[in-house]
């Protein structure tokens, strides 16, 4: 009896949960994983699930697969989009949406360790797989590790995952050295003091100091940074006040940095905080902003050896020029985690979701950014197939790579 | 029995409820007004409550009062200060304070009501009590209206109210003409197009677009407003985004607008809508902001002779010196419908509720601006007394000055 | 033989100039007044001109006429328009025109000393004349008085003076108390580092300092001074760089700032300072921003008694209804420096310069804003007639009133 | 006898012409071309002066200088810095400066044509030298054109220039492909309406509106351009106004813009446009903004293959490690048209011209950014050795390496 993947990946796109909530998706991975007979465990990180195939000597693969969901609402018009609902960390309720894909990685994953599992007998060595959650606060990760799973599995040889990405379905694209950005997520608080509407001087209004800071971030990237190096600073939450007229006493700013190395995220850490808080100062706030960092992602760097010999294992598999080299993303992730933590290897590589007709027609028109969603676009669904065969695929070529040749 | 108006303003100060949603408020007027033997009905305009005392023939004198709370943390530190919780009209869970004193409102009219109805021997005519909801949203004056409260009850001669303001407990402040100002509340919705944090030429980012117009609307008054007029554009409140990786699809605004009159208004309007559009020109936006009214206030005029005969009463009563042309004020009041309905005079003036001892501190040393706390401020909080008993009074003087002395 | 007022008009509208440049200006007045026989000293306060009228006792009245220039390029298309340039101080070349109407002011003073010159046995006392250099660096009258006009001419007993404005001519504005606004004049210098234009981040680029100081600054007016009191905070000029490609090492901001007293210009002058140091530190400026006071003008504020006085004279003289209270004026005068330091009443009034019947159609659409040139436009300029002859008259009976009768 | 070349360096140095105006350069340079007995014509493209030295069969190889220097006030503290001033092209005294090393780059040609004029025997064919006018401008390469250079001398079969730049003295910098970035430059006029400073209701206030368009203008970078491409929006110069009491009627801005290639250069103009007239929208402005272009400068895109074998011939002359690939630049250049015009190769280098020790000292410290100055830098200034002799032989290098062998 094998997995109905397609309906598999409808029922969770239905069903999106978020970061830490991933309860009923762990369920119905675990009822999965059940069934194909692998041992596993339940509620590492909170939320995550990791199993194990043992399958004679032979090297270790870990692969890792991301399971939540995010607050947005979903305007694909698709005959399952998502009308669900959760509550964020701050008490909202919102409307949640798998905007970024991690349903397709679950249900590619749940593919991939069907093939593997019935297909014992041509390799040789140990799978294990990785159900994380909360990869969209860039924690869940170091929730897993903090929890042991490094400890209660297999140590890994090599660490392997995938993202689905709006490339046309059928490309895949992976680069030696660093893939994405590393990144921190902060919230700022402005502090102000808070009065009625109508008499602005008799309070310190932190509306108009928010905006002033916005607008004076941006010139961290359009002044600051050499114009041939990558930095993004992105606010992309501005909270304050519940009615017009009342001025607030605070305002809230969550911003997203991006930079490719540790030196020029220290540089722009520096300058948002003098920008920050000298915005403060030019409102003559009474105190300083609080600034906090929710999240920090490293670098995701690709094994450049691993990487040389994965792309030739699915150019063999796919057919020449499956493969391209994708450039940089500025997106982050925190895969890395597990194999910082283990000191091995980590390829990690992106999958096209889009229908290949529609992305060629948009190139050709030179309308990719503004025709084709993106990740965390109210927008974003791959198409069903052939996304979700080729991320079964890949899976299981990488994963066969890097395990050894079964046993004479 | 009289009633205990320390402990009816101690329990309604812990019980505040927001705009429309005053039942509780009603429910302890209507016993009130029972005890008293005052006719009255509710739900007039959704929660308003009207009475009436009848007391032969004279003018009818309208009083008064409204009863709803903000969304405001109450951080007074008083003993009896609030911890009330209301959900406001977006479905939003907030702290609820009687911020702007209709907790003192309510209870000094109810204090006045009990000593109209003790003296009756001792005036002539008709007395009509309105206990008005929603005045923060500034359209519960038109809904009672609109519910038929001046076909339901005797017309008025004259409209007469009272709000409590940081001038030092015991003054009394009013001015013939323009006593407030206009205002129009306003919530623009501006669009742009959302998607990755980490991706912003992908998407017109309404957080940027947002700021921007907040920095340019400074400009209206800075600019465009002859510097000896009063013109306020106040961004009381502003939300965009779920997560700092998210750049939204659209930011909101709402705006609290200030003018002393109708031409003034047109103007300023035409400012902001202006700014609101360009600036989301300036960030290539596909579709135009969304601009809605609120509510409309019109300019709260006192009737001059009518101001002239009161201010020699309350001179009469407490004291030459007592009354003060405390100027134009920059709030608003929705009070104005009732009188400008009915085509009758109104007054209404302010009544202190500062301890007259730390008032004069604030005062000698510069610092009134700064160190005391004005209507709105999570820190409002007047003293009761002598507060409350020159409200009392100041209800009883006003009537009795337009009721008719009792028949011989 | 009578000075041909019209023509020695059209003669210095066509010779405009700078402050402390005047000196073809204060030559016309020198060979008039001595074609007046009237007692004169030359190049007080460097360029300025003070003569004396002797008529036996009496009280000693002055009358004060400034005479410079601005650099304004005239575009009035007046056949007498100016097309004269000058050098300012900063040694550039400039165009000059008299945009203020100064011409019109020593034109009409030197007619009025021709009618008293031809009048001495109707009044008695003495008549001081002062034509003022340099009234628009607001630097003139403190010039002279360093100079020492006040002791080398009979002190006053009052001190009387007159501008030219967009009122209807024929019409007089004056109002006891505070006429016109105080003012300081700043020059603040923005520290930054220059660079090459494709190199941004090499630099600290002075001009996004200076847009971002420009805007904040906005912030002051809209937000921090109550809606109900005057402020101006206007930056006239703002000036960096040389070339697009080279980003410079700084910017120059030159602000005018206008409030109704001292305690108003102390706080404004604690905000401008808060906002432009603050965003030299949101720059990462390494050397704190430079300001320099250039000038400080005090409030002009019109003797109360000496303003009734004079209106009833002037009501008397042209007829009721020709006096109106205009309001506070914004803008300012050095003026009262003569009487401040003599300690002596002041009065300064406010003549119209619009064709009556334009401006009644101006203010019949409302479009006199739009429509009137005022002072320091390009397109300003008095119509010659009735301006002239009021301004003469004004002057005459205003100096009668103060003096003394004949000796019987 | 041979060229002092130290000398020269220092005379040129001292004496710095701006754009079109370098007279005197040309006519040294011309003294120098006589003494070496090489055929020339002066005053091509104005100031231009370009030679030929005929030398039997094989490649015409063209070598190109810029002569301009720029309006910076030096501040390098030499013993023979520049005093020189000049007349800007809107008529203002302006200092001048060799802040871009094209004293350097004169000075490093008239050594190599000494050079190649004394070892006709060890080569063979035709080279041309081009001294242009106005590389600042981004006009003098096309003036030159337009003048007929191509005409007048043998038309090239490569196009070979060279750089002074902030990289150690003795290394060179080349890449194949786009080495420098294209470039317009746009000079902004803000239209408002001028007006007195104390009444900005009556004005539509320019410095507001440029003030706004530079903070907008950087959202052009931080928003609208994927991260990993390169493009710089820097506002150079921006000026209005006369005097802090008048608003002026206009403001003046000067933007450099830069991006790899013309469609880059199309978004980001329409970028630019969109908010410019926005900007003028939102301040209510009665006429649009004009927008000119200045200049447009094409890539600088070095022929691979050319360059591939430069490079060699650079490596062989200097030692394995002297060459570097620097990346591509941000900065621009018009030396391409000459190519471009021809259709044929161009390479282009860039010469390191700081001392060593220096470099490696504020390398180690990461602080080259800060303590390098870079052209256009009123510090930047070339160490003589070996940054002069470096330039010498590398272009005699690079023209021999094009040129044919002496005919057997």
């Amino acid at each position: 009896m094998t997995i109905d993947l397609e309906a598999l990946y409808i029922d969770l796109h239905r069903h999106p949960e978020l970061s830490f909530q991933e309860t009923r998706t762990a369920g119905v991975i675990a009822q999965h994983l059940t069934d194909l007979g692998i041992e596993f465990e339940e509620g590492i990180g909170k939320t995550g699930v990791a199993g194990v195939i043992r399958n004679g000597d032979g090297p270790v693969v870990w692969l890792r697969a991301d399971m939540d969901a995010l607050p947005v609402p979903e305007q694909t018009g698709l005959e399952y989009a998502s009308t669900a609902r959760g509550t964020d960390p701050a008490g909202n309720d919102v409307p949640v949406m798998h905007a970024c894909g991690h349903d397709m990685h679950v249900t590619a994953m749940l593919g991939a360790l069907e093939r593997l599992v019935a297909s014992t007998d041509e390799w040789s060595g140990t799978v294990v797989v990785v159900f994380q959650p909360a990869e969209e606060y860039g924690s869940g990760a170091q929730a897993m590790i903090a929890d042991g799973v490094l400890d209660r599995f297999p140590k890994p040889d090599i660490v392997l995952g995938q993202h689905v990405t709006p490339l046309p379905a059928g490309t895949i694209g992976v680069r030696g050295g660093t893939q994405m950005a590393a990144s921190d997520g902060l919230t700022v608080t402005l502090l102000g003091r808070g009065g009625h509407g109508s008499r602005p001087q008799a309070t310190i209004d932190p509306v108009v100091m928010a905006a002033a800071t916005v607008m004076r971030l941006q010139t961290i990237v359009s002044r600051e940074i050499d114009p041939r190096d990558v930095a993004v600073v992105t606010v992309g939450s501005i909270h304050a006040g519940l009615k017009n007229n009342i001025i607030p006493a605070e305002a809230k700013l969550e911003l997203s940095l991006r930079y490719p190395d540790d030196e020029a995220r220290a540089a722009v850490l520096e300058k948002v905080e003098r920008i920050v808080r000298a915005e403060a100062q030019a409102s003559g706030a009474e105190e300083p902003p609080v600034i906090v960092t929710d999240h920090t992602l490293p670098p995701t760097i690709n094994d450049v050896a691993a990487t040389t010999r994965l792309t030739a294992a699915f150019d063999t598999a796919f057919g020449e020029g499956t493969v391209i080299d994708p450039g940089m993303f500025t997106g982050s992730e925190d895969v890395s985690w597990f194999a910082r933590e283990a000191g091995v290897p980590l390829v990690y590589w992106f999958w096209g979701g889009v229908d290949p007709e529609a992305f060629a027609k948009a190139f050709a028109a030179g309308t990719v950014e503004h025709d084709i969603p993106t990740n965390h676009s109210p927008f974003f669904a791959p198409v069903i197939q052939p996304t979700l065969s080729r991320g079964v695929d890949a899976l299981v070529v990488a994963a066969r790579e890097f395990l050894g040749a079964p046993a004479a």
